[in-house]
């Protein structure tokens, strides 16, 4: 079993390799750190880009912090008793000020008590403000195959882990074209051994940087109209609206004293809404809006 | 017992003297209706008014809806079996073009079952962006008058009851001056009959014109800069925090397919979110974060 420390040392690792890949291909935005320690024990470098040539803000957090399961922990992981906990990740939101640009988040977790119970978690997702399908494949083949090299058919569940999680049901609507998702992945749910699981999410981290900074490179060059910009606010303010109201991490987060500018360094730089907002007929946006839905195959779409 | 209809009827009558009164002080904005339907039974009139004079975004809901108790609202009552209800109110939020314009919410409701259980809720709090000690201070004494000529000493009751609900834990702090919030009143709470709470209720809501009024006419007039335009946009940030992470109304509407752009009306049409966002020493903007505590006397303020 790889120790709780070496894989906090792999994801500090993964967050430098990714601020760094982040802001070679942005150019202009550097990352600002604020280091800062838990109540009960560890700490965190939270890591904000802001102003940059492509990105208008970006956020890379890793923390590492332990302490005792507190009442609203315990109830959420079912534990009968108080226990010793450790918890080290990584989470990344990117806005970018292009409307043609899309918004990704990933995440990457692990969390360990002093039980003996541990899991790994994370995944990536997707937000563009104009779906663009043949960049929404290109996207998902990145996941499948990160995900089917390290566990065999596994792409396909967290797909609709996905589509299930990034959800808003309020709207009827998903938060853009998915991704993978997961969760409370142990040896007992998986059959991979600690260290090949920690091997996965660590791929997927680092299946990040690449993949997003292809996506700004394509994408940051393209004009783009008052209308455009307008439709990006408001595609924002569906953001807001998932990560307060369904995000189970952010609601957790706020609820247990998290550290509140970490958690909502999430939240997008402007955001607006319309009441009533609709999109015209045969639109850009109006395709978008049809497209927020869950169950799309995007591997297997002919394009 | 006045009966249900009758309520609905006085709250329907309230939201057309609310939206005079201020299409009235706003001069240029009008309120567009969206008559709706709700899926078991009765309906809503919601109505907005955007791109006023004075006023950028405002709602005024009314809405008179039955059926039977879902398992959620069944959870939330603590009800054994399932019950028909029928539920009414009016709930209003404003967001001002200028940030020396308050923001203001009210909301009026009744709530009755087939079980004979009944009661009455409400409040008024506001949300200045610069708080002015003397607007806040009157702001109380008005809601002061209808609560204690209504229902001697309740004022005091329902002002604590207010700076306990109108606050984000996330952020240590208050969503504005307060005001005065109130649930769950019945006889049985009050003394009071069921009559008495209606009329009581229905003051409440009919301080809100006059009151409102009088701060937009105070302070619109004043001029305003882009320093004081990009606070305004951080505080309706925190305002869409309290709405959809703690505002239980809100949140009981999404999670149980209330009519999504009724409720979120409430949010401001544009919002910012900068990290760790930092008042300058001795600013009004500092004077304002350091007033928003629970706990202020500001009827007995010396000003």
């Amino acid at each position: 079993m790889v120790s709780k420390e070496n894989i906090a040392d792999s994801f500090r690792a993964l967050q430098d390799a990714i601020c760094q890949a982040i802001e070679q291909t942005d150019q202009v935005g550097l990352f600002r750190e604020d280091a800062w320690e838990h109540h009960s024990g560890g700490g965190g470098r939270t890591r904000v880009l802001t102003g940059g040539k492509i990105l208008e803000k970006g956020g890379v957090n890793f923390s590492a912090v332990q302490g005792k399961t507190s009442p609203a922990l315990q109830k959420q992981l079912n534990l009968a008793e108080e226990a010793n906990y450790f918890a080290t990740g990584v989470s990344i939101v990117m806005h970018p000020h292009s409307p043609h640009v899309p918004i990704i988040h990933m995440n990457v977790r692990y969390f360990e008590m002093s039980n003996g119970t541990w899991w790994f978690g994370g995944g990536i997702d997707l937000t563009p403000h104009y779906i663009q399908p043949a960049q929404a494949q290109w996207f998902h083949q990145q996941l499948a195959s990160v995900c089917d090299d390290f566990m065999p058919g596994s792409y396909a569940t967290y797909k609709e882990w996905a589509d299930r999680y990034f959800y808003l049901p309020h709207r009827h609507e998903t938060r853009g074209v998915g991704g993978i998702f997961f969760d409370y992945l142990s040896t007992e749910k998986t059959g991979k051994s600690h260290e090949d699981l920690h091997q996965f999410v660590l791929h997927v981290g680092q299946t990040f940087a690449p993949t997003y900074t292809h996506l700004m490179q394509q994408n940051a060059d393209l004009p783009w109209s008052e209308p455009e910009k307008l439709w990006q606010f408001v595609r924002r303010g569906r953001y807001v609206e998932f990560n307060l109201v369904w995000d189970r991490g952010t609601k957790f987060g706020l609820e247990t004293n998290g550290r509140t500018e970490s958690i909502l360094m999430s939240l997008p730089p402007m955001a607006q809404w319309h009441y009533d907002f609709q999109v015209q007929p045969n639109s850009p946006e109006e395709f978008t809006q049809k497209h927020l839905k869950q169950g799309i195959n995007w591997l297997g779409l002919e394009i």
